[in-house]
């Protein structure tokens, strides 16, 4: 026999498996396959090692992390919200909070709390590392847009003043990737990526 | 301008979107979609994170999950050889070393020797934090076969006694998951999904 906590990890570990099912608006480079939020959270993963000198303050790495590789699990069941989706925003928070409550749940309640509490803190924005974390889950969505020839971008009513917008978020945390994403943007709008 | 350092960063994370197209034998759960190694790294990093209370030692955790996140990118170039292919053992090695040499040194010369590093010591499996992952890297698939009534264990020439070999890899490092792995070998037997 399998003890009980065991078997409540492997649940919950088998459960996720579904976040390879979760699609996002933008494609696998050279593909014309939608990326999901396991592919988009392991790239968002390896660039927060790779970038994170560049963090502004001292950070927790290993928070960091953690954050990341979780931080997506809620759309689970409340599917992803497209990020210049108004309406969609609207019972976002809700339809979220619903999930994470039914998916952390098949854990140990010591694992549950401290992955609830790991993406609350995602989502809340305010210390280091999920500022760092924000920033990451901007820039990895622009640099595959920048290299499929601007693909999400290409969608009604997008135009670059919002998307600016969006990666605003790593100015304070990150200010050399936040010239970085302006070049991007930039160079994107002359590339006919984008419209201005 | 965006400094050296930065864009050859940038290069590496643009390289790497890759691993998303490299597909291993297994699929995803419920679908008929083959997993690739991008979502399969992200759910290695997911259970080490919930599973590293059973190691019998102490281990350096964020070491375990930036291994984990970058065990795979040497396939990349090298592509996934299929655990049970001994043909395909033959040159993995050199095949993997070329890989490695060719897309780590994208990077600046100190991450990658990181990365080379943590692959090296991944593949060599001496220590605490290699063992521990190569544990959570048969531990995953096991699951996923066991979740889709043996996908992978219905080819060819595939019998119990070689999956309980390659899983007895967690016998030391986590004993309770060599009980469980044992535990789904017997239960799949038995309920067809494996030949014994
Ligand atoms: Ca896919």
């Amino acid at each position: 026999m399998i003890n009980q906590r065991l078997q409540d990890q492997i649940g919950f570990i088998v459960e996720i498996d579904r976040l390879k099912r979760i699609f996002r608006q933008n494609v696998v480079i050279g593909t014309t396959e939608q990326e999901n939020d396991a592919e988009h959270s392991w790239h968002m993963a390896v660039m927060a090692i790779i970038l994170s000198e560049y963090s502004s303050v001292e950070l927790n790495i290993l928070k960091v992390l953690k954050m990341i590789l979780v931080h997506d699990l809620v759309e689970i069941h409340a599917g992803d919200t497209f990020c210049y989706d108004e309406e969609g925003y609207r019972d976002k928070d809700e339809r979220e909070q619903k999930s994470a409550d039914r998916l952390f749940n098949l854990l140990p309640n010591d694992q549950a709390s401290e992955i609830m509490s790991l993406w609350h803190e995602f989502e809340d924005m305010a210390t280091p590392e999920a500022k760092f974390a924000a920033s990451i889950d901007r820039l990895q969505p622009l640099l595959l847009n920048y290299n499929t020839n601007g693909h999400t971008w290409r969608k009604p009513g997008i135009m670059s003043d919002k998307v600016l917008k969006r990666n605003s978020v790593l100015e304070e945390p990150v200010p050399i990737l936040w010239d970085l994403a302006q070049k991007i943007i930039t160079d994107s709008i002359e590339k006919g990526y984008l419209k201005k």
